[in-house]
């Protein structure tokens, strides 16, 4: 098979030298085309250093050419910049994979409450939300995604089987989630410097991240109107991982933890990136650098509460990875091509 | 005034050390003997060489004789232990300040319970739980403290208030909370090894952990029987430092941040280590090495629900700040004497 | 004694900020000026936090009138703009401590070379040099002094005891730092984002970085102009510390550690703050947060060379602790008042 | 072509870890035994949890019949114990690569000096040092690799083609190394406790490690006689990484930095896994989990001295990964199998 040719619209991102550094060793894709507003000119190398010998493209200014350099793009750009430069993509028969925020919602008003007013309308209800193992048919025959965000990716995973089959009040939902610094980019900010995040752990948007609204659509969209959640981000003082706590009233008090997995196990029966953690608890370190999602389950009996646990890599199954899963899942390729490597022990 | 003196039993572990820390530069204290059992003989430096021109004491094996070396005590020992030797020293009317678990329960079964069959029942109601802000005037009369631990004191602290006016319901509590790694203490481990901890974020003891019985009775106490809670404790890769978020259902509807907020600032009014935060979520850096809480309150106005977020420094406030700042507060002196450095910007 | 007022011209900065830190718990002084050109008029616990309940002071504008608000000056501003004000606080009486490279050289034309053009060059031979152990006498009479850099400090303190008494050849001496992130300051910069330090380590400025002609000039002061160095920065992934390792040969073969050692100890006699380690390695942990310089000594008997090895805190010894120790000896007060916390054990 | 059956022999250490991670994810072998003695009967994926649907092998216990299960095997044990064990394995007609220092050394003597004494003399000549770039040949012909330390891998790598056409002079030579903490392995150990690493930085052994006299050997072998080192290693808080800056006198004051680059590219021309850097410092984040061997260069022109800079992953081109070339250069295949993962951007 020839190998097909992929373009990286904002390549110099977090989230798109994590989509180089996947899809450099993804053996039927090809990179043809980086695009950088900031570094025109510059050989990819030169920005991230552990590049160098691996690929030897230059950055290059998006312009209406662009389009015709591959097959498939992946946009990695900050949100409203996305849905600027999607439509003409599309219009010309590629493939989208967005990692923006604007091709996530299904409702307009949505998004435009928590964002702005959007510029493509026309492919909000075509746009497929990537949640790579919730909507893979749907994935397949898309040509433009809604790539997740990483909170939402970590939260639904192990939600939506639980809630799908009434295990838990959809109303009593609380998601405490905590964060890598990978997450807030490559942009410059006190609040990612060095010395502002070592030996510091606290929470940010209080009940108020735009994430929240991108998982209650879903959840609501999956398990009826009354779904509702809280919502609270962290911030650990480490480069990459996702850890994602999530508290519910059951809705039955017989039900045991091992209902819990049994539901798990079945919905994500033979998907390779799902992990369900029977005797272990879920660590950020087991999945780093890979595009595992790992989940465990505890029930606190005396509340009648669960509690369940999910850890992704913030840049790979919450951002980079799932891209290129979906890809793969578009292209009728093994999903795992290019995401098989083996985490770190340590 | 004639400087105080003071024996730390169980010098070297992590709580041991903060107390030689604080206790060292304690104006109106002075430091006679350091017992170990590990460590006998061995001048205290050359365990933590931040000691070295700090203190020239050696440690002492712990003895019949220990008793009469100073005139109060702190017991830094693993629970079990401090219960066979808590006794004797109050026998002999010297003062203790417990670290343990060991007295910080008033109902033996509930001890019992979590912990194992113990020895020194008769004291159990005498001792006072040490929670400084919030039993003041039992504290300052005690004999024997019962120090609380590290998870109780970030959730009490901010949840005392709130429940005793009834603006929260007390069965939907659950308490998430996250600790550096100090908190497991120095013994050997895999589980606080470096490459264990760095770059891995995950919950520990979900649901089981024994600070919950602790935090539950404390709160039943305060605020009657139907107090529940659901702990989940999770590790940080950082050394110090302790974030706690809290959420409940609100009573009422009509209840607005600045409702719990004059609730907290009056309730700890003059308060010096309590800061309440208006505009600004409180972050682990900003108390480290201090023994100051700070807590910060949001409100979910969709799901009427309460987010209240607390930090400390674990092995101050947590553990070796509040016990001498228990000791100030027993011998009458101002509570903040050895606790009053200024925290790290960076 | 009534407190002496102190004013600190860039608060806002680390070295500022850890100014602030110290100084907030001096005895004998009050900060009564803070001045900022990003952040006039707003309250400097909302810059940083960890000061919340410590310091009240709002930041204000430098201008004309700041001079006359307090006594003693310390200016934590970029080198160049300290120049630019310096003169008029020496010439209406006031103390100045200069945290910049600006009056760091004797020479005018080495200053030239390696920064810029000089403003306030006949204030060069006056300032003094302010290397607290070293030169203790020239700085009680100071009125302008230059706070060394952090990476002369902690290469100075070992090598000038060993230079003066010829134990190793001066020409070489080859010094290896390393130093944690917040030297680098808080501007913002690709180079100290959370994600481009952590798990990195590597050199920056290899033989070319601005606080080498800056050892030189000191050491030939002290050694005679054969003193040259090679000096190689590194940048470690923590906040704060500082390690210096240097090689150089020894003049004669028979030169043991213990000459070395009792050269060190004699020399710095009833110094507080320098902590010569007979049977350790110093740590940069046993002096984060504190004043101390720990050094440490070995032969290599085969190569006939010796090996120094010294720890600081950057910020503190390499900085704002240094500038208050000078401040304390240009007032005649004990050199230890506002530096005497004690290190953490952890 | 059929996979070649591999055992682990001390699989559950970091470098047998790593070996499993590589090994996995290797085309052309297939991990047939892995041996503990702490862990037999355990689950490989319950030691290390990122090894979750990877690998499904249960650690057994090293017998008699060990020795059968496989076509190759790495010993991955501490000293002392790889002699003992090998020569069976070769005696079987089964190649060997062993991690630890016990076939490292061509002298007995040396050996003895600075370890113990050698049970498998017999074997040391044959036994080739498994520095692939260097000695790629021998390698390809070998049947037991005494695979190097990683301290060594660091230092030899930029040092010996300089040494060969006798740029530097080689009793100059000062060798500066920083590592991370997975060096030290996964035993139990206050050194390598989390609180014991984070925000410390230290030099240990200094003039002292036993990898010293392995660099020397090497160097004398390929320089002559007059080769010698002192060598200063020293731990930085992080898991994985290690860079060496090394310090020389030039034989010329005419050398400039273009004749090292241009010997260095030379000597490693066509080596993929040799990254000469020319216009930036090597650093460790970008070979992070990866192969490479990135070396800089600078001449203090000065002072006349050569300053080379290597940075690796200790844990990959220091042992497990070198170790896997090592495999693929005896079997005949392309050296970059299995280790052509590309490394993190952040």
């Amino acid at each position: 098979m020839d190998k097909i040719k992929v373009g990286i619209i904002g390549a110099t991102g977090f989230a798109g030298a994590e989509l180089v550094r996947i899809l450099a060793g993804h053996k039927n894709a090809k990179i043809t085309v980086l695009t950088s507003r900031q570094y025109v000119g510059v050989n990819f190398d030169k920005i991230y250093p552990a590049m160098q010998g691996i690929i030897s493209l230059k950055c290059e200014e998006y312009n209406q050419r662009t389009v015709e350099k591959a097959d498939i793009f992946f946009l990695a750009l900050p949100h409203q910049i996305s849905m600027e430069i999607a439509p003409q993509f599309v219009a010309q028969g590629k493939k989208v994979i967005d990692l923006s925020a604007d091709f996530r919602f299904t409702e307009v008003d949505t998004y435009e409450k928590y964002y702005q007013s959007h510029k493509a309308k026309h492919l909000l209800k075509e746009a497929v939300y990537g949640l790579s193992e919730v909507y893979t048919y749907k994935i397949k025959k898309a040509r433009l995604i809604g790539n997740p965000g990483c909170y939402p990716t970590s939260a639904l995973l192990p939600l939506i089987p639980i809630l799908k089959t009434k295990l838990i009040r959809p109303e009593t939902i609380i998601i405490d989630s905590k964060s890598g610094v990978s997450g807030a980019g490559r942009s410059l900010s006190l609040t990612n410097q060095y010395c502002s995040v070592a030996e510091s752990f606290k929470a940010y948007k209080v009940a108020s991240h735009r994430h929240s609204p991108e998982i209650e659509e879903i959840l609501q969209q999956e398990a009826g109107p009354s779904a509702s959640i809280t919502f609270v981000p962290h911030l650990i003082p480490m480069s990459r991982g996702m850890e994602t706590t999530i508290y519910a009233d059951l809705t039955d008090s017989r039900i045991e933890e091992r209902h819990i997995l049994s539901n798990l196990l079945s919905y994500y029966k033979d998907r390779y990136f799902i992990r369900i953690c029977k005797d272990r608890v879920p660590d950020t370190l087991a999945v780093r650098g890979t595009n595992f999602c790992d989940i465990g389950v505890k029930i606190d009996k005396k509340n009648n509460r669960l509690i369940l646990l999910s850890v992704i890599d913030n840049l790979v199954k919450g951002a980079a990875g799932q891209a290129v899963q979906n890809m793969n899942l578009m292209l009728g390729l093994d999903e795992r091509i290019g995401l098989d490597n083996v985490g770190y022990a340590v």
